[in-house]
């Protein structure tokens, strides 16, 4: 097997580096837009086992647009209730409140747990397959060197990264320089590349000591099924039902002198095991009894750290992902999600670029989008942790954490907690100029899922559905009762505006405006009365692009969709969504311009 | 390849003939019960393309139950629109109405249609395999005698069907002797079984005359996305939408003198072909334009024939299901939807006798339930056919069909055109004794799918996805409010009564009443009030067991099920659900004994 090759050179656009979740992501999504790209890893093979991990709303949301979701919604734990347990009289917990486990309403999917981090990664691995695109694996980089000739740096053309990877599995010459056009440094918290590019890490240590584990229960707690928080007189312990009949226990350690060197506070692994964290957890969930029955799946022992990287990127040509740009307390269920959602934000720009469509700068906005989250991200970490690791007031401990403040974080922190309240800072891909044409859709947010029916067949779709992750603009067309002559006069007249020779579609639709912009039409006209065709022919591209806003033939979905956007029926709006799924503007019928100049801070102007 | 062997001699519990719809049902139930099952057919390679069928709502509810309807669903083409359309003053079509395609209000699934019978049938391999049953293709039966010893057709232990197997791919002399406890046809409408027993088919062809096509067209038609149903001056036309932007279209050709040979009146296949069947849709979509573009992707002609066969059965040993018992006319979307039931009907019975679970004579209710509804089948096919066909009520012709006898008649048989409206006669399984009870829920219909929440854990849960088809007998346990103390004592009164020596459970529960019988626990109780372990032990096999009337965190789904059903929370009652989901008795909790009764027609009894 091992042969000695002579060293070979190669060129690639998009070199990925790592084939975890945040590196998988971007690479699957580049391969489904027809971008060069390649991905190493370090390992042999996959995660085959290992932690699960939290599944966040706004991550399925995001996997959808891949169509990568049903699988886990399918498989995955659910636990819509949380609950929450203090102090009883008696010394030992009793039940509090129970509250819905996420308070954003407009969350569409649940959150979810999954066996483990493999099972993720194996969906990619599926859609990359069917691309052609493999990881190739036991394969590392050594050295990373970027042109520092500027009028290279600024050529979209160029391949100023020179990256040498060497075969863990072959001879020590085995060796390949690759020049990339991009990299992407997706390999985790002890990330290569951040270290040789001299990245700091901002941020600490904390002093709190938590035990995790994954077992078979005995018990007669009523609330095991529930994500139930615990705050008892013995530690803190958070209760995460998993598949099947297994749970998962985050038990704190602090609290446990066994576990904790008292001089120096620091953890005792040697001292950690199974049964001992059993034996934690059975004293905090007193007067329910609890026994572990045969092996755990899987425990560990932590100190939560909370960091983020300095930045994410150099000269918007290699940049970090995931994990390498921050850590933090895996009790938040950020985990996975935070680096997924990293890639997913990277990936379109990267190909809009690659593509010519765009100007270098709009890299600029993968940093400033996710380096401001990540920090957002570890201050909400640092106060829920606080919270949580806290201890619980009562008549003896006035200085304890009060239930009522602690279920006020949990709700406040929801939006952040679930994904879908991250909102993007005004910049050149959002402009809140209109947010006043609909004033319950935050420009800068997600683009809110919603139920409408397709005018053609009455058949009932959620607005995300119609609105994939293929790296097209979504162009959503907000129209009020077409079948009103003077609404139908005015939409024809914005139709006739949109397809005008110098409209953002054709300016900068690369000589195929189809390519870049998906255009909906959706209509406050009931079903009824409309039909599809009643739409003018630039506005429905397809018959599954027209929308109403009314439910489906038994009135089980739909309907009040312009009210939930804020958006008036009488005027209408023009919403442009990212290819990332969050909205980067809206506009009035009267100030098509303004999403031109919109197009224009990053676009390359290129017609027909 | 081909090599001489000698004659060789096997014993199956139940060889099946033929891997259609019908053959594949019975097959994959039974090898998932653990049942010896062997499966032949004739053909060398499964159906890769073909005629493409409709699938009705029960029928995905039934393949729901096995775990195979959701990529029919994601696949499948919906249509939850209904059109009429009919003469208009100018002499072009107009229309008259739209309504939904379904008016079963309890139909959980849409109608859909897929793209070939091929689909469906590699969902039943998948499931196989991994059961490690695989299809004998290229094999055909070339005699089929059946003991005529009354002992040994007594004796379920006996295999007295003995099939001479051949195969097609190999020399004469190699042949196989098979000696099966059971065998089922499945072999079309042709069945070789059928006819070697000398099972007559009843009925006749009629003299109406219909193309089908499957095209890619380009029309303004506005209604091309619904089910329309159009009666013109120049025929009749129904409109299928099919999968992305291909359409179906049933043309009537009776109505064209160029098909139709006026003396005979029989069809002219030779001077049919796809383009003369688009010019006579043309004619009836006018005023509105309609071309093929490209080439069709499938078409034929066909005259209506609807038969039955006399008898589905000899001696409770030698079945036949699915297109062997009855052909009817494509145009109810029936097809391979009766088939498949069919053949779900009987397998569990068939597993039942096999494990000594139940007498033989348990499987003498597949004809009497198959065979009257084959015939109601073929009634509603014969009156929708007529309606059809018919020429539409115009001012000339006053003695046409009156677009609201057709549409009054659509509605009608929308029980019968969903599947969801079977209903099977009082039987041994099917007892109405008690249906005051359960007001809503029909003994002999299949349940009625309604949203609960399980109590553990808030999660929605629709009561058919508790109910597998795993061949158990459920044994639904409809409470009250177990919060109130007179409650609770009824319930656990309830409990003991089911738990005691002589209960129906331990009786016919085969030594382990959970592999017969699975319990689940309807609670008319408030999630915030309720938990799960408030319900007595037995009750409660598993914490997903128990569910709540009530509605999940968010108030999107759930509650109004004791209404639903008809039944009384404070009275209760006790639902048997046969193990193909349909209702087969009620009893209230005072009339234990007469659940006993029930099983004891047919089950055999044997304790722990």
């Amino acid at each position: 097997m091992t042969t000695l090759n002579p060293q070979i050179e190669s060129k690639v656009d998009v070199l990925i580096i790592g084939a975890g979740p945040a590196g998988l992501m971007c690479a699957n999504a580049l391969a489904h837009a027809g971008v060069d790209v390649r991905i190493i890893d370090k390992r042999a093979v996959g995660v085959a086992a290992g932690q699960a991990d939290g599944i966040q709303p706004r991550t399925i949301e995001v996997l959808q647009s891949y169509g990568l979701a049903e699988p886990l919604i399918r498989i995955g734990a659910h636990f819509p209730r949380a609950s929450f347990w203090n102090p009883g009289p008696n010394g030992g917990i009793i039940r509090t409140q129970r509250t819905p486990s996420i308070f954003s309403e407009t969350a569409r999917y649940p959150q979810l747990i999954t066996r483990h981090q493999g099972g993720i990664e194996a969906l990619f691995h599926g859609s990359m397959d069917a691309k052609g695109l493999h990881v190739q694996r036991s394969t590392i980089p050594t050295a990373i060197v970027l042109s520092k000739d500027e009028s290279e740096l600024k050529d979209p053309k160029a391949n100023p990264v020179k990256v040498t990877l060497k075969r863990l599995d072959l001879e020590e010459d085995d060796i390949e320089i690759v020049h990339a056009k991009f990299v992407l440094g997706a390999d985790g918290a002890h990330s290569w590349v951040r270290n040789v590019l001299g990245i700091k890490l901002e941020g600490d240590n904390t002093d709190s000591i938590w035990g995790v584990l994954d077992v078979y229960p005995e018990t007669n707690f009523p609330d095991s099924r529930n994500w139930t928080f615990i705050h008892s007189n013995h530690g803190t312990l958070m209760n995460i039902p998993r598949e099947g009949d297994m749970m998962r226990y985050y038990i704190q350690l602090s609290e446990d002198p066994d576990f904790v060197d008292p001089k120096t506070g620091r953890v005792n692994k040697a001292r950690a095991n199974p049964g001992r964290l059993m034996e934690t957890a059975a004293k905090i969930f007193q007067p329910y009894h609890l026994k572990m029955l045969g092996e755990p799946e899987w425990w560990t022992i932590y100190i939560i750290g909370q960091r983020v990287a300095q930045k994410f990127s150099v000269e918007d040509r290699i940049f970090i992902a995931g994990d390498a740009c921050h850590t933090h307390s895996p009790k938040a269920g950020q985990g996975m999600n935070a680096s997924m959602n990293d890639s997913h934000n990277i990936a379109w720009k990267l190909a809009y670029v690659l593509r010519g469509w765009a100007d270098l700068s709009l890299l600029k906005t993968y940093e400033s989008e996710r380096l401001k989250f990540a920090r957002d991200l570890i201050d909400f970490d640092r106060k829920w942790s606080k919270l949580f690791t806290g201890k619980p007031r009562t008549e003896e401990n006035q200085d304890g954490i009060s239930h009522e403040e602690f279920v006020g974080a949990f709700q406040t922190f929801s939006g952040f907690s679930s994904g879908v309240g991250v909102r993007y800072e005004p910049s050149a891909i959002v402009d809140k100029k209109h947010q006043s044409c609909a004033t319950k859709l935050v420009i800068g947010e997600r683009m809110i899922p919603h139920v409408f029916v397709q005018a053609a067949d009455i058949r009932a779709v959620n607005i995300h559905d119609a609105m994939p992750s293929d790296t097209r603009f979504k162009v959503l067309v907000f129209v009020g009762n077409v079948t009103v002559a003077a609404t139908l006069a005015r939409v024809r007249a914005l139709a006739d505006k949109l397809d005008a020779p110098g409209s953002f579609l054709h300016k900068y639709g690369q000589g195929d405006y189809h390519k870049v912009f998906d255009i909906l039409c959706v209509c406050a006209a009931s079903k009824d009365e409309v039909d599809f065709i009643d739409v003018p022919q630039m506005l429905r591209p397809h018959w599954s692009k027209v929308l109403l806003d009314d439910t489906d033939m038994h009135a089980r979905e739909g309907g009040g969709g312009f009210a939930a956007y804020g958006i008036s029926p009488e005027a209408g709006a023009i919403v442009i969504v990212r290819p990332d799924g969050y909205v980067g503007m809206v506009a009035p019928y009267e100030h098509v311009e303004d999403i031109s100049a919109y197009f224009g801070s990053f676009m390359v102007e290129k017609s027909g």
